[in-house]
């Protein structure tokens, strides 16, 4: 990670500069990113356009930050945490876990859309979001690998067990709602269930149901 | 299903409505919707804006085509195909190879992502969308809630089961490419076994592994 670590934002107020990513974000879901001016962006942020400018190069860098912010909170947030769990198949879970909190309530829903739906960008921008998006498939791919490796789960193909751990986790944001039915940590273990629960080889001496299974 | 019903597209070649409508589909995702102008449609489908006009009222008006078509074709290609499968687990099954199908080489991507990313329809035309979309989510839900009664999987909450199943299967058009090395056969099978996998549960007399495993 090449960028300078952000300082946990449970623990601290959001910066100015994260404040105004955010509010960008909303606008440009709302309005649409050709639609949205500087000045209906500067106007959302509680800055004139001098103020905002002197946060943004222009309209293009602004979209390139918030999908970098997206990429930030993500790093420290999910694969910061879980990158050094020695076990491949724990720190799958706990990785899952962790992105199913992300999504339901670490970050604002905008920020998801514009780094999952945006393809605004392009060129240098587009190829360096695309690089850290990749790592993260990477990263989830070789933890499969290793935990077909260490007998712990079934033979997968890890690039469709990758994406479709991404595909489940991801889509979360298009339907859940924080206030509905569903609490976000209810969410994290059912998800987990669901997917690991078809992956992993029983030990056949142990009694027990194992843990997370309701059954 | 209030809407006609559309001959099979593998039958015959689609109709000029269906070219026009992939065709817009495919403008409006590159330029963006408000970038592209009704000219550019027009251009872009081989018509003039006059024969443009003949077939659609205004610019909203085709973005709803567009989304009533892929809803058309979905309904076709998947639903209407399982929805008569008596035992619930295979028709969730059924359903899943389907879609994952549909996804991987049943109908333009644009018009996917049109159908999933687009949120420029407002109004009435967004509320029949989503009626739409709706139906499929709750013929999932109730499947997995009968197949819980029938005790052939154990309890999921048949939301999250339903929104998994979904964000596992339309993520596809996100990552998979048809020229790859996974196959679209290849990937409804993966994801079948992957996603099923965790929720039979195996009756204690069977000897052998069931269909689809591969351990």
């Amino acid at each position: 990670m090449s960028r300078p670590t952000r300082p946990d934002r449970k623990a601290e107020p959001p910066s100015p500069r994260d404040r105004i990513l955010e509010a960008a974000a909303r606008l440009i879901c709302e309005k649409g990113y050709d639609a949205a001016s500087i000045k209906d962006i500067a106007d959302a942020t509680g800055l004139t356009k001098a103020g905002l400018y002197h946060h943004i190069r222009s309209k293009e860098s602004l979209l390139l930050e918030i999908q970098h912010y997206g990429m930030d909170v993500f790093e420290e947030k999910v694969l910061s945490q879980v990158v050094s769990i020695a076990d491949p198949l724990e720190r799958l879970k706990v990785c899952m876990e962790k992105n199913v909190l992300l999504v339901t309530h670490g970050w604002s829903k905008e920020v998801t859309i514009i780094l999952h739906e945006h393809a605004t960008l392009t060129g240098e921008a587009r190829s360096q979001i695309n690089a850290r998006k990749k790592r993260y498939v990477r990263f989830l791919e070789s933890s499969f690998a290793e935990a077909v490796r260490a007998g712990t789960i079934r033979p997968v193909n890890p690039k469709v067990a990758a994406f479709a751990f991404l595909g489940m986790v991801l889509w979360i944001y298009k339907w859940f709602r924080a206030d509905g039915p569903i609490s976000a940590e209810q969410l994290a273990r059912e998800m987990q269930d669901l997917f690991f629960g078809g992956l992993e080889i029983k030990p056949l001496s142990a009694g027990a149901p194992r843990k997370g299974r309701r059954t």
